[in-house]
């Protein structure tokens, strides 16, 4: 606690990921008093056949 | 916003989807208000057996 | 199935909420082949001040 | 109703997957006072490069 | 980890709720093979006015 | 894009929200290279005893 979930296009690299995690879980222990050692995050991956923005997917335009 | 999240079992077409994407987006915007620009539809696919109802999941079905 | 999760700012009638609903049952199961009676609908309402766009919550702003 | 969601790492076998919605059901029945023709699960499964705690990826320990 | 996510109707009791956290980390935890410990359990609760079944909101019946 | 969730335990100050939802979309923006306009954050409030780690509710403790 807390748990963050970070949903974004694929694509991104292992070493963006990776930090993603860490800065993420630095600017969340910071914030809100929790310490690092209780943040949770995870990553969801969506394609761009599965996000629509105004009625059109991202693979559609 | 609004958000709208779509969970549903995989094997739906291409065509199918595009077409969901942009009926639920102007259902969504003439029934609350939000212009069609704003509305956000994200598709979420599981497979049979990652779901269950009443205790089996529809691959052991 | 499906099951799908409108998430939106609180503010909106009971009126508007039914006819949400309503029409984006009639939008899934048209476009996924699904029965209508099969279509479950979640409506999930959020506030200003849990809501940030550039860094920036609704309620900041 | 009720909808359970399951979020796990990846790696179990289908029998004990099997055996998580069966049982979860169960319990789920039991203490809510749902019918088990009504309780819902679903599995979502996570890989470590996508989950951290910590500020780290299971990946990367 | 795992994390389970139940999403009902609001109404039960406390001692319910209680219960269902019990015996559903019990079924976790004895089917997946992860430490008691380890399973969290998240309750969400939703009103009749939100959730909708067929295109019927339950507060619509 | 990308969409972050922050679930917490209720109870932060105004303040310590407002900074959470900056914080984090500047942690997003620079690992994942989306523009900050881009970034959207939500946060999830959870009550002590819908929340619960190994078989009992924080608010059974």
């Amino acid at each position: 606690m807390p748990y963050v979930t970070v949903k974004m296009l694929d694509g991104r690299t292992e070493e963006q990921k990776k930090a993603l995690v860490e800065k993420v879980t630095e600017a969340v222990s910071e914030t809100t008093g929790a310490p690092k050692e209780k943040v949770v995050v995870f990553i969801e991956e969506m394609t761009k056949n599965h996000y629509g923005v105004a009625g059109k997917r991202l693979s559609d335009q």
